[in-house]
């Protein structure tokens, strides 16, 4: 038996009833919601509770509104001020004061003998007598008590106990004796902006040079970088950095055979040089990688380092700690497998290693991001995380972020939706998505909807590649350079994180006959680019990324919205900055071998725009301007010209009565 | 940090995560799904785990199968065979003996070597060795061992190895390590029959008399039963029967003063007579009323009791637990109020009594409907639960199904939508709905799809009233006749469960100017009626309770799917039963005043008819019979001669394939 009086349930935002945290960035108003009631008619209170979740900071509370009291529907707001983790409940309690003052005066207005109600309010205003904690307070409070006491008459005494100075002390001061807590309490993961906004470059660092059959090094790559941030990316994401394995070391195009100057892939990690801690010697030293990195701080850039927990059969750990691994009955440990294909290049971990040796094994992990964040890298970006236990990643996410909220953790799982919701939710900032492989109108609104608009929302980010050192799309493998220039737009417009793998500015489409492979993998060689090829996009991205700056619009994530167009190859979307006044409306022909046009319809309504208001388009691409009228409009989108339209949509928001003048 | 690989989520059916019971009844298939997945590449196993919850039985398990394996979800069934509360859950563990022999197999037909995987294979197997319960199983297992032992062949060890009697023992004894359980375990109440499907009758027993201006009495009350009876009603609910208070007693029409004759009203319980435990004097005495209940009973009938919580100021326990009761600063007990109304003659409970004194005061309440159930009475009406604690109907409702899981307790809260959805989630096993003011095809359409196609249905049942002695509906007032059987038909078919008060079937509408209330309402007055008025619809109600009992697709209460037809007058709904041998579809014309025509919709496509095929309708209230053929049809429904066509729908189902002597 238990007598709470208080139903608090559907509060949103949450994910799976506060078993995940949802995420914010900092600077984020939290608007959270419930259905909050009683039984009878008591006036009811409802307050939004919150704090840090990791700092000695004591509750901070904000009172909620009936929004809709119809449906018992509650909402408030705090403002998330910090990059941390918080937590936040609901309290309800009630209002007995205000209950009793309610019902009062209710009666007094109809003339009914209140005598024993002023006493029993006379009750409720001493029993908060003890509670009061200053002086000042104390004496206003004695005072009045002295006045109410002295006065005979109903309606004098009713004045002054409904006095708002004396109620607001009594409502602070009262003991709720029925305050229900919502529980288990909800988190959110207050994230830096950056884990919403930025624009991602990969490269290999041992082909960013200019000499070929060697690998670069650092200092080389050091080089590329003010080519990087011309561009407009924020973040330089390297595969990993570490000893590449001997043992089984795989050749050109993924084969079997490795020559003796042949690198090997950088995913099979570890050899007598080191493992997850070092460098690989080719690229330079620690300090080298060090310089390296203050060179990306120095551009407002920042590096996002692999994290494959791969190890080669050379790694220090096979010596060092066999229990991690799998074992045959004959005690050898295991290679990779997926029967009958065989990875004896790579000794995958048991994250389950029997007799507590998982325990070690996650520990190990914890210390190597650690170690990363000591060098100074902020974000990582997790490779195959669905091949480890969602529970490894929850912790191991948790424990990371309590000394460093900034770390951001980008999950590379190409996998079934629940197995990557799962680990967006367990802690990752960011999620690789199925992107590159949704091509046409309706498609793209489906899943983008989905992504942006479902539950969701409220805790995975996309992350929208449109192109991987695993993944060259067919559409840029056939669609030439007005492929990679829609495609590009899609991925920086679509979300407000995405990236490209180096190579895409250059349009580089050859693909291994029949996959989506690169054909002659720099996963499996050095290479040597030509950063100015013919043919390329760099102006192109650039200028798109320069868009993408200058329109805040485009900085948030979950304001994407579809709009009507009647062409199937014509996609119109568009978003709208938190404070309205920017607006960004996108058409892309998905089609890069056609020229199409459509009717397009301006959400007038969405945008508060009159059906007789003129406003200005304005191409950020091409910088064509054009007064409308009216929600039709149209387009006609030639990929060999321009297979997109970025327009920055502008009110008249000038009139005669805001003149300073007007009226005088 | 907590090891277990899998997730298991999203379990349907549930309600809040598991916090509330689900309901279901006596012999329903419980049909399970869930997203249940790990890490990996393993095999999966998910169990759906069920047993009776206050039972001392263990748990039994069902397999469940990967209905959608893209989307990792997995479904399970069993039957629920008791009328009892039965806990639900699943369980997931990864098989380790079949992805051992998946792989080995794809690595053994791609020519590998494979010694050491049937190395691995020896040790599982001999692994589950010490678990073999049964000497049979163990000799067997033995023989198996020594055989595979002896083979010096890849092929004949996997041969040997893979044997399903093998196999089979293997899976049952192997040992889970990584099993994975839901938590919480989630419930199902299992309700006999009677809970989703009846006809309530209800009429106020002193009213069911010849003598005017006496209380009629439980004997005279018996002689109607046949009447009753022979409508088609299953439930007998009686308004409060017990003693009356004589303080502050109302007059006819709800006045504030009672002549000395006035009966009262019945929802004012308690005087010098006794109070909840007692019978009314004016009925007659407890061996009367048990008479009256097996009588009842005797025409397979049963009554229903109004659980009142509703003491006069005569109660005896104002005397005996004054602690029970809200109380003045003076010490004197508080009447109920609405401010600035007054009840004088109601003083409200407390179920938030300090120091302990609600526990006792609960536990009272638990006491009174066990008494009532030890005379015989297995359904009770509950009378405004919305101003009882939630957590106390939750507890009470538990206790007594405890030992009484044929108990029924129908929730008469008229209140706002959450608050009602709270209740039934709490453990009442009916609801009262908003039927009464839903008139219009929109908001008939909107209601009860949400009641019967919303997550409501899992925990919800609408009893629908066609009239309360509270609630004489607009539609009756001014709608005559035609109103009473549209809205009688509407009541039957729409919901599984429903129910009128006496005067319906005489189609009674005199209210009070202005109100919804019955003017000289018998809720202060003794009545007597002319049961054979003229103008009554009771061969009406008696046809439609016997189409319903007919047709077991109106025994159902989720089955409701409303179709398309033209005109906004025109409701066209239908239901199928389980097994779809019985396909029911209804038209009504919602105006009880003029005639109305439409073409309606027949959906084929759902009722599995093929669009030449031929079909028959047959109009069970005038038993016209059609043979139609696609999907469109043209009603014409006057008021004055039937405001609703219920139709059987028969499809010709002997085709010469079926013929016995076909084909030989």
């Amino acid at each position: 038996m238990l007598n709470k009086p208080f139903v608090i349930q559907d509060i949103e935002p949450s994910v799976e009833g506060g078993k995940y945290p949802i995420k914010r960035e900092v600077g984020d108003i939290l608007t959270v919601r419930a259905t909050v009631f009683r039984d009878g008619h008591d006036i009811t209170k409802a307050v939004l509770k919150y704090k840090e979740k990791y700092a000695a900071a004591s509750w901070a509370y904000t009172e909620m509104a009936a929004v809709n009291p119809g449906l018992d529907l509650w909402q408030g707001s705090f403002i998330l001020e910090k990059n941390a983790r918080y937590l936040y409940t609901i309290e309800a309690y009630t209002d007995v004061f205000s209950s009793w003052l309610k019902d009062t005066l209710k009666k007094y207005e109809a003339g009914q003998d209140v005598r024993s109600e002023l006493a029993e309010g006379e009750i409720l205003i001493a029993n908060t007598a003890g509670h009061i904690s200053t002086e000042e307070e104390k004496r206003y409070f004695t005072d009045v008590m002295e006045i109410i006491k002295k006065k005979k008459i109903a309606r004098d005494k009713l004045k002054i106990m409904s006095d708002p100075l004396l109620m607001d002390i009594v409502k602070r001061y009262a003991v709720h004796s029925d305050l229900t807590v919502y529980e288990p309490y909800l988190e959110v993961i207050v994230d830096r902006e950056r884990a919403r906004y930025a624009a991602w470059y990969e490269f290999f660092p041992r082909s960013a040079g200019t000499v070929a059959g060697r690998s670069a090094t650092f200092k080389e790559c050091a080089k590329r970088l003010p080519a990087i941030k011309e561009m407009g990316f924020d973040v330089v994401y390297l595969p990993p950095i570490h000893p590449i394995g001997k043992t089984k070391r795989k050749g050109p195009n993924n084969s079997l055979i490795a020559g003796p100057e042949d690198p090997g892939s950088p995913y099979a990690i570890g050899n007598a040089d080191g493992g997850h801690y070092s460098i690989e010697p080719g690229l330079g030293t620690m300090k080298d990688f060090e310089k390296f990195e203050k060179a990306c701080r120095a551009l407002d850039m920042e590096i996002a380092l692999d994290f494959a927990i791969n190890c080669s059969p050379d790694h220090p750990y096979v010596k060092e700690h066999p229990d991690w691994f799998f074992k045959r009955p004959d005690g050898s440990i295991k290679y990779a497998e997926n029967p009958p294909k065989k990875y004896e290049d790579i000794y995958p971990l048991n994250f389950y290693a029997p007799n507590g040796a998982w325990k070690e094994l996650w520990e190990e992990m914890r210390k190597i991001i650690a170690f990363w964040i000591e060098k100074g890298v902020r974000i990582f970006r997790v490779d195959n995380p669905h091949t480890k236990p969602i529970p490894f990643w929850q912790w191991l996410i948790t424990e990371l972020q309590k000394d460093h909220p900034d770390v951001i953790f980008l999950s590379e799982a190409f996998t079934r939706p629940p197995v990557m919701r799962i680990l967006a939710a367990a802690g990752f900032t960011q999620s690789y998505t199925y992107f590159t492989w949704r091509n046409f109108k309706g498609e793209i609104i489906d899943y983008f909807t989905e992504l942006t608009q479902s539950n969701a929302k409220e805790y995975m980010r996309g992350n929208l590649f449109a192109n991987t050192p695993d993944i060259l799309p067919q559409i840029l493998q056939i669609g030439g350079r007005a492929a990679f220039k829609m495609r590009f737009v899609l991925a920086a417009t679509l979300s407000s994180v995405y990236g490209i793998y180096s190579g895409f500015e250059l349009c580089e489409g050859s693909a291994v006959e029949g996959k989506e492979e690169y054909l002659n993998s720099e996963k499996y060689e050095f290479k040597v680019w030509d950063w100015d090829r013919p043919g390329n996009i760099i102006e192109f991205i650039t200028l798109i990324n320069q868009i993408r700056r200058e329109n805040p619009a485009l900085h948030y994530y979950k304001n994407l919205r579809f709009f009507r167009s009647d062409n199937e190859n014509i996609l119109f979307y568009g978003k709208v900055s938190p404070d309205k006044k920017n607006i960004i409306l996108v058409l892309v022909n998905l089609d890069p071998f056609q020229s199409h046009n459509s009717m397009v319809y301006i959400p007038l309504n969405e945008l508060g725009i009159e059906h007789d208001e003129t406003y200005e388009l304005q191409n950020l691409i091409n910088g064509e301007r054009k007064l409308c009228k009216g929600e039709e409009f149209f387009v006609t989108l030639n990929p060999d010209w321009e297979p997109a339209f970025i327009f920055r949509l502008d009110k008249w928001s000038y009139k005669e009565e805001k003149f300073d003048y007007f009226g005088m």
